[in-house]
C-alpha cells in the first residue's frame, strides 16, 4: 500500500521532514532505522490521519449512546494501513522488548509520538493509543504466561482495549496510599469492592480488561505495601459504569472516563498482577515511559497548535484595523515565546527519555516529574495564545484548539497533579540542604583565611554573635 | 410570598449579608432601598437560584434538538417568584429609564448583579440575562414606539427573548468597520444578505427578534457611519441558523450561539433603530453598562469560585500525604491571591460603574476598557486555582467550575477581545506622550537652574551634544 | 513666598490637576480644603521638588562618609517653602491628631502621598517621611508628656529625625516574637543587649531617637506580650552602627539603613513606650496606616515611572527599525496593562485608607495586607516594562528607574515580605471554609428535594457511598 | 601547584563532580579530556575563586577613583594559579582557533562556563571573561598579523584588557543600522567623531585597545554596507572617558561602563578590522558564541542562587511560626519551579552549542535567539525567589544575590534587549505562515474527500460563502 498522492507535507516550498528536525543534541540517539521510521510517521499522520480527524469524529455520532458505542470504520481502516506501513506497536522500547515490539528506544518512539500527538486518530491508528499502551507493558513486564496469552496478545494486535483503574472519588487520590477499594481474598478468589472514576477507556466497548488497584492489606504498616493490582474482565459481574465523566465540556469518546461502581465482583486470584501487595510496583514501572510519551505527544500538539496561530495571522481575510495579524507586534511576540517554549520543553523530554533507555524510569524520576510540570504548563500556553488569535473561532468547534485546551488543562491534573509532582522535585532537591549549608560556610571559613593572608581586615559582613561597642558612630 | 426557610445563609455562623458586604468606598453611592434589595436578590440567589441550577440543567434534556427546544419548567416557577420579591428588571439605570426599569443605579445594580454571577439561572430569573438586557437599553433608548410596543413590552415581561447579531465569520469582526452584512434598500424594505455567527441568545426558540448590524453606505467615507442596525423577526423568511457554535465543549442551551445566514431577507424600513448610518451609535450606547453588568457577574462567578475552593480544601475526606488541603502552605497562598485579585477587580468594577452613572458611558470608556481585560483574567485564574484544587473533579460536570472556566476563557475573547481594548487603552495614554515629554524636558531645564543657583556643575549626566574632549582619563 | 512660574504642570496642553484624577468612587470622601491643599502638593512636588532631586543627590556627596554626615542645603531650603505653603505634616490623620497635624484624613493625606511618591525630596521636604511619620503618630499617640516635649515636638518641627528598630539579622524576624534583643529592668533602668538591622533612618546624624523593641519578658505565656519598645537617645553610650546596608546597590543616603550593636545600653524605665510588654501594641498600632501612606507613594512612583515610559516610547531620536516605539504594538500592551494595574492598586488602596478612617487600622486587617501584596508587585511590573523600553538608560543613573527598581524589590521584603501577608490572608479566608462546605450541601440537599419535587431523579451525580449494582453498560 | 586541601566540594556527603551531572543528551558531545578539566574548573571555582570573591571586592576599595584604578593582587594570585592547572583561554573553540586555545568546543566550554558563572573572579581569573573573550576572537579570526602581535598576542596572555564599543546614547541602538559615530577617510587616517556608551571593560586601565563600529558610509543603500570596525588604542588623543555608568546601583568596577566621547580621533587605516564597510560581519561572527558562553554563566548563577535558595532555608537558626523555612510549601514550589526552569535552560544553551560547533553561529540563529530570551528570565526569577526567602539579606551586600539580580536584570537589555531576539525570532517563524495556510487548506481538502469517500455529508463547518437557505430552524 502507498500513502496517497500528492504529498501534503514535501511540497515544493521545502517542508524540512522529521528526521531532519530533531535537535542536533538528540542526534546521536537515533538509528537510521528510526529516522527512516519517523518521516513515515509524519507523512502518515499529515496526510492521512489529520484529514481523517473529521470524519472519525463525526461518524462516532452526537448522542452520548452513540458516542461510546460506535466504532467509526474510518479508525479501522487507519489501523489497516499503518499496519501495512510498519507503523505498529512503535511505542514498545526495545531495550524491554524484543520481541514484542517494533524495537525503537523511548527517544526514538518519543520523536514518533510528537507526530501522534498532532492528531486525534492516529495514536489508536498505530496501537500507540493511552491507557493501552501502558496497559501493555504491564502485561509484557510483568503479566504470566496465561495473562499474556489472554490479553496481551489481543491488545498487541489492536483487537482488544483495556483500561487501568486507580482514582478514586471519595478521597485524595493523589496521594495513591489512600485508595479505599477493597481486595479481599476469598479461597480462590478476589472479591472487589468500591468504586472509581476518571477510569480512562472504560467508555469504549472494546475495552476488554480493567486493571484494577486496590486495597488488598490495609493493615500493613508499610503504606506501599497495602496495594494490589488484579486483571477484571470488563463484563464480570458486579461492575457497574454508573456513568461518564466530563472534561470541561467534552466527553471524550469512544473511550470516555467512567465512574464505576464495583459490587462484590469476584475474579480469580491468578489474574493478579505481579503479586499481592505489589500494586506500587506495577504503578512505578508503568508510569514513567507513559509520561514521556504523554509529554511528547503534548510537543506535537503545541507544534500543531503553532501551525495553526501561523495559518491563521497569515489568513488574508483577517485585518483588524488595517493590518494583517502577523504583522501586530503582540502576535509576533507570541509566537516567538511559544517557539521558545516548545523547543525547550522537547529536549526536556527527549533529555528524560534518554536517561529511562540508559537506565530505568527510576533513574530518571526527577527528570520525569520535570517534564510532567513543565510540558501541561507549555501546551497550555501555547494553545492558549492559539486561541486567542482565531477569536470566537478559537473556542469553536472550528478549530482543533478549543480540545486541545481542555485537554491541556486536564494534563495539570492527570496522572498526579502538578503539585504532587513539585512537591516531590521540591522535597528531593531539598535533601541538598545541609551539605550546601556546610560548603558554603566552608567558603566562608576559607575567605576569612585569605584575608589574613593579604593582611586585611574584612568590612562588611554580618555579625552574629553579640559584641561589645561603644556608642561612637561608623 | 416567602423564601423557603430555614435560611441557607444566615446561619447562626454568621454569614455576612451583602449589603454589609460592600466596600467602604461604594457605599455612599448606595440607597437604603438598594441596599435591601440587594439582600433579597442574595438570599433569592442562594436559596432558589442555585439549588434550581441542576433541575434547570437536567430539563434541558441531553441530545441537541432537546435543548435547544425545551423551556424548563423550573425557569418559569422561579420567575414568577423573582417578580412575586419585586426582583425584576433591576438592570435598567434609574437616571435613563425612569418607569421601565425598577429604578437603581448601574453601581446598585452592579452589586446584585454580583450575585446573580453565582447562578446559572438567576439572570433570567430576574429578567436581567444579557442579550435581553442590551436590547431593551437599544429599545428603550432609540426605539420608536411601535418598536417599544412590539419587543421592548414583552421582552420587559420576559414573554419573548432577543438577540444582537454583530460577528461574523469572515472578516476580522474584532474591527467593527469590517462587517460585510449587506443592507440594501429596495422601497420600503431593507434587505440583507450575509452571515453571522456568535450570535448568542439565537438558540432560544422564544428569541424573537433580532438585531442586526449590517453595511448600509459601504462608499461613506466616514467608516464609522457606514453600519446600520435593524430589527429583524427572528421568523423573517431567508434566515437559517446554520448550526450552533460550542465553546470549549459547551453547548450554552437554550440560548446558544448561532451561525445564521441571510439571504435576501425583507424587513420595513420602520425597523430600522435610531437611523441609517447610525449603527455605531447604538452598538456604542449598548455596550457600556453591559459590560459593567457583565464584568459584575464575573465577580460574583469567581467569590463563587473561591467559595468551592475554600470549601474544597475543608473537605475532611481529602488529605493527600496526611495534611488537610488547607494545611498546604502552596493552597493558602492560592486563595489569597485569589482573594486579593477578586476585591481589587470588584473595586474597578464599581468605580466604572460610578463613572457611568455620574455621565455616560462614553466618559468611562477608560475605566469600561481596564475592566474589560482585569476581570475575564481574574476569573480566569481564580477558576483555574479552583480547578486545580479540586483535581479531576474540578473539569468534571460535578462542579459548576468546569463551565465557568470555559465562559472566563471565553470572556478575553468575547464583546472584543483583549487586545482591541489593550491597543484602546494604550494608544489613549500614549496621546500624553508629547506632554510628558515636555514636562520632564522643563523639570530637567529648572534642575539646571537650580545648580546653577547653589553654584554646583552637574555630573553624572547625559550628554548628548557636547562633542570637544582630550583623551584625559575620567 | 510663591512657588516659581511659568508653571511646569499647568500647560496649554491641559495637564488635569491631582483634584480633578481622584477615582470616582473616592471623590465623596474628599474635603474641599483636601482638594486645594492636593493641588498645591502636586504643583510643589512637580515644580520644586522632583527638579530638586538631582541637585540633592549631588549635594550628598560620593564617599560613603560624606553621604551620611552631608545635610544638603536644598532640603532646608524646600522644607521651608513647604512650611511657608502649610504643606508639613499632612499625614497625621485628623480623627486621632486634631491638634498636632494637617486635619487630614487617611484618604485625603494617601492622595498627597501619591504625589510626595514621585520626588525623592518632596516627602522629607513636607516632614512627611518615613519613619518619622510612623514614630511621630506613636508618641502622639502612647507617648507620655515629656516623651512628646521631648521628642515629638522636635519631630514635628521637622528639626530632628528618628529611627524604630525592629528587624535582627539572627532570627527569622519576620515572625517578630523570634526577636531576641533583651530588655531586662536594672532599678529605675533598662538595659539592653543585642543586635537590629535594617534600622531605616539611622545613617542619618539627624536622628536623635531610636524606638527599640526588644524582649523583655520571654517566659511570657502569651509570646505577643513579652515584647516591650523603648525610647533611646541615639547617643547612648553602648551604641554601635557597625555598619549601613546597601539594597541592591544602593545605600539609601543619608537615612540608609544601619546594623546596629546594643552592648548594656541603659535608659531610664520613663523611656518606655504605653508600657512594659505592649510592645506589639505599640507596633500594631504603627503600622496599619504607614502602610496605606508608603502604598500610595509606590502608586505615585508608578504613574511617575509611567509618564517616563510614555516620554521615552515617544523620543523621536528613539526608532530601532524605523518606528517610534509607540508604534511597536508590545509597547502600547505594557502601556496598558501598567495603566489597568496602577489604577487597579489605586483604588484597593484608597478604600483601605477609607476603613481605616472609618474605624482603625484593625478593621481595615485584611484590606492593608491585600495592599500590602498587591502594590510592591505592581510596582515593581510597571517600572520593570518602564526600565525595559529604555533600554540601557533605564538601569543607569540617568533615570529615576533604576532606583525605583530597587526600591520596589525590596517593598516585597519591607515590613513582613509578601509570603507574612499572604499566609495571614490565606488563613483569614480560610476560616470561612467549615460555613461553606455547610452552606453548599445545604445547596445540595435542596436541589435533591427540588429533585423530588419535580418529580425527576438526578442523573450524573458523584456517588459517594458504595452502592449494589450489576455489570450492565450505562 | 596544587588545590588547597581539605577539598570543600568532595565531601564525605557525595558532592557530585561536574563531569557527572552533564545532562545525558549532552555526553555524548564531550570528551574524556573536557571531562577532566571540566571538574578542575569547577575544584577551582569553588575551592580559591568564590572565597577569593569578598577579598577581591575589598582590595578594590571604595571612592569610585580607587575602584577603577586597583588591580587587586588575588586576581593575579587566582590568575597564576589557573595557569599553573592549565585553565587558561578555553573558551577558544577547537575549530575556529586550533593553536591559540585550549581545544575545547564551545559545548565544552560552556560546560566550564557553567562553573565559573558561579564566580566573580573566575571568569578574569582563566582569561575567559567577556568583553575579551569576544574580542580575542576577532582579532585570531579577522586581524592581520601585525594586529595579532600588538593586541591578541597580550590578550591572550592576560597582560592587556580590550572594549568593544557600540552603544550609543543618542540613537535607539537596540537596531545597530542607528548608530552615528562617524568614520571619515582623512588620507592614510581614520578620524572618529561622536559618543558610545556602555563600553564595558573600558573603567579598566589596563583596557589598551578599543574596537569601535561607527559609519563610514553613511549612503551606502546597504544599511548593514556602512559600518566599519578599527582598533583604537585606548590612549589615543581625542578620546574622553566622560562618566562611567552604574547598574542599579552598582558600579561593576573595576571593568565598569564607559560614556566616552571622540573628538577628531586619528587612527591609522592599517587599524581598520576585516575592511571598510564589513562592521556587521564582524559584529556577528562576535555575538553567537559569546551568547552561549554568557548563557551557561547565567546558567551557572542560577544554580549557585538556587544552592543559596537550599541552604537558607535549611539555616537552623530561621524559623518563622515555628517551622523551618523548608517546610513552608511555599518553599518547596519556588525551589521545584527554580529546578525546572535551570534544566531546562541548560539542554536549550547546550543544543545551541552543538548546532554552533556543527556549523556556526549562523546556521544557530534560531537556536542562540531563543537562548538569549530564555536564560535571562530564568536567572531573573530564580534569583528574584532565592532573595525572598532570605528577606532583607536578600537586596543586601551580605549575599551575592543582589548584585546577581542587577545583572540578570540587566540581561535582558544588554546585547540587544529582548525585544529584538523576540521579534527576530517572530518573523522568522512567521515564514512559514503561507505554506501552513496551504498544508491546512490541503488537509481540509482531503477530508471532504474522506467524506465523500464514506458517503457522509460534512456537518458542523464554517461556510464562507453565502448560501441561499430558508427561514426553517436547524
Amino acid at each position: 500500500m502507498s500513502i496517497s498522492s500528492p504529498s501534503l507535507i514535501n511540497t515544493p516550498n521545502g517542508y524540512i521532514p522529521a528526521s531532519q528536525r530533531i535537535p542536533a543534541m538528540a542526534r546521536p540517539f537515533v538509528s537510521d532505522r528510526a529516522l527512516k521510521t519517523l518521516d513515515l510517521v509524519e507523512k502518515f499522520v499529515e496526510e492521512e490521519c489529520i484529514p481523517a480527524d473529521a470524519v472519525f469524529r463525526q461518524q462516532l455520532g452526537q448522542s452520548t449512546a452513540e458516542r461510546f458505542t460506535n466504532h467509526p470504520q474510518i479508525m479501522e481502516d487507519l489501523k489497516a494501513k499503518a499496519r501495512e506501513l510498519g507503523l505498529w506497536n512503535m511505542f514498545l522500547p526495545k531495550n524491554h522488548f524484543e520481541n514484542e515490539g517494533a524495537g525503537f528506544s523511548n527517544l526514538e518512539y518519543g520523536l514518533m509520538a510528537e507526530c501522534l500527538g498532532r492528531s486525534e486518530t492516529a495514536s489508536e491508528a498505530t496501537n500507540c493509543s493511552a491507557p493501552d499502551t501502558g496497559n501493555m507493558e504491564v502485561f509484557a513486564k510483568y503479566g504470566t504466561e496465561e495473562q499474556k496469552r489472554q490479553w496481551l496478545d489481543p491488545l498487541l494486535k489492536g483487537q482488544i482495549r483495556s483500561a487501568f483503574l486507580m482514582t478514586e472519588p471519595q478521597v485524595a487520590s493523589s496521594d495513591a496510599t489512600n485508595i479505599e477499594l477493597s481486595i479481599t481474598r476469598d479461597g480462590q478468589y478476589y472479591v472487589l469492592n468500591g468504586q472509581k472514576w476518571w477510569s480512562s477507556g472504560t467508555g469504549d466497548t472494546r475495552a476488554k480488561v480493567f486493571l484494577v488497584m486496590g486495597k488488598s492489606d490495609p493493615s500493613n504498616p508499610d503504606t506501599y505495601k497495602q496495594q494490589t493490582v488484579v486483571a477484571v474482565p470488563a463484563d464480570t459481574p458486579g461492575i457497574t459504569i454508573r456513568r461518564m465523566l466530563s472534561v470541561l465540556g467534552y466527553d471524550d469518546a469512544p473511550h470516555g472516563h467512567g465512574h464505576i461502581f464495583f459490587n462484590n465482583v469476584r475474579v480469580h486470584k491468578s489474574n493478579v498482577i505481579l503479586g499481592e501487595g505489589r500494586g506500587f510496583e506495577v504503578v512505578q514501572g508503568r508510569l514513567g515511559p507513559g509520561r514521556i510519551h504523554h509529554a511528547m505527544r503534548s510537543v506535537g500538539a503545541a507544534e500543531k497548535a503553532l501551525e495553526y496561530f501561523l495559518a491563521r495571522i497569515n489568513d488574508p481575510r483577517k485585518k483588524p484595523f488595517g493590518k494583517q495579524l502577523s504583522e501586530h507586534g503582540i502576535m509576533l511576540e507570541r509566537v516567538a515565546r511559544s517557539r521558545i517554549e516548545i523547543d525547550a520543553a522537547r529536549l526536556s523530554v527527549l533529555n528524560a527519555a534518554i536517561m529511562i533507555d540508559q537506565g530505568s524510569a527510576k533513574d530518571a524520576r526527577k527528570e520525569i516529574a520535570e517534564v510532567k510540570v513543565q510540558v501541561p504548563a507549555m501546551l497550555f500556553d501555547v494553545v492558549d495564545r492559539a486561541i486567542q488569535a482565531h477569536g470566537g473561532g478559537g473556542v469553536s468547534q472550528d478549530f482543533p484548539l478549543a480540545s486541545m485546551f481542555a485537554g491541556a488543562r486536564t494534563m495539570r491534573i492527570v496522572d498526579g497533579p502538578d503539585e504532587v509532582h513539585i512537591l516531590q522535585l521540591g522535597r528531593n532537591e531539598n535533601k541538598r540542604g545541609k551539605v550546601l549549608l556546610d560548603k558554603i560556610a566552608a567558603q566562608k571559613q576559607r575567605t576569612e583565611e585569605l584575608f589574613k593572608q593579604y593582611k586585611m581586615v574584612q568590612r562588611d559582613v554580618l555579625q552574629l554573635d553579640r559584641r561589645s561597642g561603644n556608642a561612637s558612630r561608623l
